[in-house]
């Protein structure tokens, strides 16, 4: 179950990735196919939160992962041993993903009638922002230790996500992070974000999250 | 004292950096001033651990710091109240600076006599090591809570830094850290690395810290 393929993806060579990407959600929803793309700071618990997300929703909903490294399969393995299909993507060095390269990911997966596939992208909170994968939704992880300002600096990727999970809220005692203050600087960059804190160590708010996620596929199938 | 200029960077129209950083390292060399590039993911602690060291090094060294940032001046603000002159440069999106940028934000410092010029590059693990900024030592910080597992992630930002600080040693406690793995993680992608564990908030660490990078703008001089 540890043994994952790993996929080198080569570097796009379209140049309206807005286009591919509105191509390739069309042909997503026409499949019943629910992507999520899944950004992240390195270190914010993207896989832990995966694992946990896995647990509520694979009785439910057929699960393939997708993860994302510029280098290591460990993620992948990590994955694999939920019992969800799961392939690494090898960006290259690069430091994010388009369409083109989501769509090579997908076509790699080799299960058949997925609901839900989770894009687990390159650990930066910065260009993975700028590039629309074709998901049906966006969302990222912020960590309390990384501190409530991140939306002031790195205002893009708050703007693109659909939902906000504030993770490792168990750590809260140790860290000034101030949960309020978080939630303001979020909506200032983007009002209609869902902000959902979670601890993926603890358990705490996976429900919230799984029952967000859950709604979202039953939207996207209909 | 909070009242920090901000410059807005405009895009590198260079092609070969690296003989650009190569240039500019010369004449860096040629005054005196020692440029340190600190490298990190978002909320690592890059503010909090400079605001450490200029406490340490103040009284002997003349420095300068140049905040780089997507968008904001709060790191600029928080390095402006140490008492040493602070830049804020504004990327306008672009997710790291190369030597060209930097020469930019060099140019933009009004002090003279500077020993040691610092480089707060944008909060990213990925795109800020592919680029040399002409600076003489590459820093980065790892945080605890980030997790020992990094240097397997992000291969390139562990080859090309001189030292590893690794932050929040005081939350040791509440992350499932392993100290010895995270050496031998860093070592593995570079046995040159000087690796400094630190708490930039209880302070531990930071003396050696700072006699580290004192000898190397001392032997930047000679």
């Amino acid at each position: 179950m540890d043994q994952v393929r790993t996929i080198e993806i080569r570097q796009s060579v379209y140049a309206n990735n807005d286009e591919r990407a509105r191509l390739l959600r069309g042909e997503l929803r026409a499949q019943g196919i629910f992507l999520l793309n899944l950004m992240s700071s390195p270190g914010s618990g993207k896989t832990t939160t995966l694992t946990r997300t896995i647990e509520a929703l694979k009785d439910e909903l057929k699960i393939a992962v997708m993860e994302a490294d510029i280098d290591s399969d460990v993620d992948a393995k990590t994955i694999a041993q939920t019992g969800v299909h799961a392939v690494q993507l090898h960006t290259g060095g690069m430091c994010h993903l388009d369409a083109d390269m989501t769509r090579q990911g997908l076509d790699s997966l080799e299960e058949q009638n997925i609901d839900l596939a989770i894009l687990e992208n390159v650990g930066n909170l910065v260009c993975p922002a700028e590039f629309d994968t074709g998901a049906s939704k966006n969302a990222m992880i912020l960590s309390v230790p990384e501190g409530h300002d991140k939306p002031l600096k790195y205002p893009l990727i708050f703007q693109v996500c659909d939902v906000v999970l504030i993770n490792k809220i168990d750590t809260m005692p140790v860290f000034d992070f101030d949960m309020e203050e978080c939630r303001k600087n979020i909506l200032m960059r983007n009002p209609n974000a869902k902000i959902i804190p979670i601890s993926a160590k603890t358990g705490e708010g996976i429900q919230e999250w799984a029952d967000w996620l859950r709604e979202q596929v039953r939207l996207w199938k209909m």
